[in-house]
């Protein structure tokens, strides 16, 4: 009997080591299945926060950083920038090294290099674009666009329109923010931001229009708390709004109000959310530091409320960048010229606290210098500056002469500050690519606009 | 027996998983082991090559991308700088948020803040700073310099000079690179560059000294194939060097040839190498956008060898960066000043074409036009471009009245190619980092200069 038992005993010897082996293969299997499961299953959708700073180069991230730094140590403080850069991104259009908004946001919406002006059509001018904002509609994202300009300006617009309108012909633009996606669905949710004349010239009764749209419309500017339901318009202002350093003091952040808002409404549900802090631009234009580093201040305030968002929503990625410098900012300027090597050296030095105590845009002193009795009074009021003798005179000649006094008062400040500008337009200096949270790696190094593009449709097709 | 038989078998399949089990934990130690000895034996020093373009801000970079293309498609090439970007650094110094070369220098040589013009000293003006090549050379590396500056300029000078001179007693910090360290050793084995002349001014027989130091000197410029023992000084001119757009063809590309030996000679060992590409710097002062592109073209290709270098060799860490910003270079200009919005569209462009068929510097072209009979011939000759009236006229007028020829020259080449500048001095924009190669991944994001050299010290001691 003893063989048979010996022979049991190693059939049993085997079938252990066959059944540890085949429970080994069977667990490797589930575990295989159970992955694969959770991969197509549960997915989740990851949400975007795509946030524009028009004309944002990089100088303005680091002026900013040294506008904002404290000045009591030799330490700087790092700003929300800083703790999120990830690399830098080329801005060239189809036609010029230097681009302009229209086509650098079509390139940002939809991966299509354009030329400068145009809108919602590849570079042939005919075949319209396939935008962000509407893959993510399609694959069943809310949707919505904030901007500090109007909201049918080159930025947002890029995102939603599509007939090939110039990019100023907002009214024209306005209509197409009512195509709807071809299975009869309103591609946005949420719309906040300026400009609701625009939507009143498109249509002969835009309320009705609105309604039959089932579209709710909001009016009261940045108060947003009373929104409440989707799809909405809320028009913070009815024609273009103004600049952050001439808005009453409730509503100097607006980009970060609309931002919190916008992260409030939306949150929990999968989502494509493009932000633009706009007027940071238009500053750049106007050569006016104070009104760009006011901007600034907005913008970076709403950087910070979606990177919070982010950290307690982690499959969100936020993307933050510019769509071109504007002005050739630069934290330096002329005053050295005629000086020798030595002092050169010695004014090395740029002076963040002579745009601290600004207290206004440059189009608001000149307006009020115009109408003044006294203009040392006025423009220390507004400034902190005590005009030396040449510097009362050319505001005095300026505003006698009917000349540019705005152009007088940025110069005074910009002379003041040691801040240079080289042009009234933009440059092709590359701009950063700032990203945080879920897939925001893919960002990393040097890449062209349209490829930032590029990478959100991945995520957006879970790729 | 047969019970006895499969008692021996059941011990054989025991004896068996057990040997099994034991060769596992056994082949699992051996390879314990070997990982340890390979780390604790062998690990293997990275070499550093350290690269720093002198004034080259985003701008520049950004400009060199543009400069280079071919033109012939729509599609941009990107540069060498492209591949390797991984982040930006702040550059201000201890007294300013716009650093000098000086205080730069000594950043990124040492991790100290320092006050501008000052070298090898920290903030407090007292205390001596330790540097990259310091401690490279404390722990068994080859140390080499190399520049297209003098050798005892600002940025070389901070990695080796430790007296508290002021940057421009060149004299002075000449003999500070004979200090050795404190086992008797010479802190170099490799210098390239110019400015023997502060070597000859420092000491009573410069030939005697280099003997007596045991120091091969070398004065062929940039034939550097005769170089063949360690320590050598290898000098590629007596005084400054000229600019790269003024050398002979042979020599444009100074800054690569440099590099490309250096690489050469040091090969095999453990090096720590410092090469700067000096006169972007230069070019930008003078707001000379021809200078500066040339500058670039040759520091790019002076990247390219220590990039082929690292893949050839994973064991080393090429890091490239800037020390500042100069003159507030802008690709774009003030063209647009008094035009409307949408000619203001239509000019959004820059012209490097203009810049690539430049000759000379604007120095040696404002000569040329001093001892010119015939300014119009004289001025196309060097730049192409055909004077028209006006243009003609500053240069007479310039002339004639012994004003500066120079500074209308660049006027017009920044004119006709849309580029622009702000200032004669440096600006604080960040500057970008990058690297390649081992230990590249330390550099992503932003940091300020001094953790560049924090980073590095950490290299070097093998963290």
């Amino acid at each position: 009997m003893s063989h048979i038992y010996a022979g049991i005993n190693n059939i049993r010897v085997c079938l252990f080591y066959i059944i540890l082996f085949q429970y080994t293969v069977i667990m490797k299997k589930l575990y295989l299945f159970l992955i694969t499961i959770t991969l197509l299953t549960s997915a989740p959708k990851t949400s975007i926060i795509f946030m524009i700073g028009d004309g944002m180069g990089p100088a303005y991230t680091t002026a900013y950083r040294y506008y904002k730094d404290d000045n009591t140590t030799h330490k700087i403080t790092p700003t929300v920038f800083d703790t999120i850069l990830k690399g830098m991104n080329s801005t060239y259009s189809h036609n010029s090294v230097i681009t302009d908004s229209a086509a650098a946001a079509t390139a940002l919406a939809s991966a299509n290099k354009t030329d400068n002006g145009i809108i919602g059509l590849k570079d042939n001018h005919k075949e319209k674009i396939q935008t962000l904002l509407e893959v993510a509609k399609k694959y069943g994202y809310m949707t919505g666009l904030a901007a500090t300009s109007t909201i049918t300006h080159a930025t947002p617009a890029a995102f939603i329109a599509k007939g090939g309108h110039p990019r100023n012909k907002e009214a024209e633009i306005a209509k197409d923010f009512f195509i709807k996606t071809p299975d009869g669905k309103l591609k946005f949710d949420l719309i906040m931001g300026g400009g609701e004349k625009y939507f009143a010239e498109a249509f002969a009764d835009f309320n009705q229009t609105a309604n039959e749209y089932g579209i709710t419309l909001y009016r009261n500017g940045y108060m947003l708390e009373d929104i409440k339901q989707f799809p909405f318009m809320a028009f913070t202002s009815y024609d273009y709004p103004p600049f952050a350093i001439d808005e009453k003091k409730e509503n100097k952040y607006r980009v970060a109000k609309m931002t919190e808002r916008s992260l409030n409404l939306l949150e929990g549900k999968p989502f494509f959310l493009m932000v633009e802090g706009s007027q940071i631009d238009w500053c750049g234009h106007i050569n006016d530091v104070a009104c760009a580093m006011a901007e600034m201040d907005d913008f970076a305030q709403a950087v910070t409320h979606a990177k919070t968002y982010v950290d307690k929503h982690p499959n969100t990625l936020l993307l933050v960048t510019a769509d071109h410098s504007t002005g050739g900012l630069a934290i330096g300027d002329m005053v050295s010229k005629n000086e020798s090597k030595i002092e050169q050296a010695k004014t090395y030095t740029w002076y963040p606290e002579v745009i601290k105590k600004i207290k206004a845009s440059s189009y608001v002193i000149a307006k009020a210098l115009r109408e003044s009795k006294d203009i040392n009074m006025t423009f220390q009021t507004y400034t902190s500056i005590t005009l030396e003798q040449d510097e009362y005179l050319q505001v005095k000649e300026a505003i006698t002469n009917k000349e540019k006094v705005r152009v007088v008062v940025t110069d005074i400040i910009n002379s003041r500050s040691h801040t240079g500008w080289s042009t009234l337009g933009h440059t092709a200096v590359d701009v950063q690519t700032f990203a945080y949270g879920e897939g925001s790696q893919k960002f990393k190094g040097f890449m062209d606009n349209t490829d930032i593009a590029k990478k959100l449709f991945e995520v957006l097709s879970n790729k």
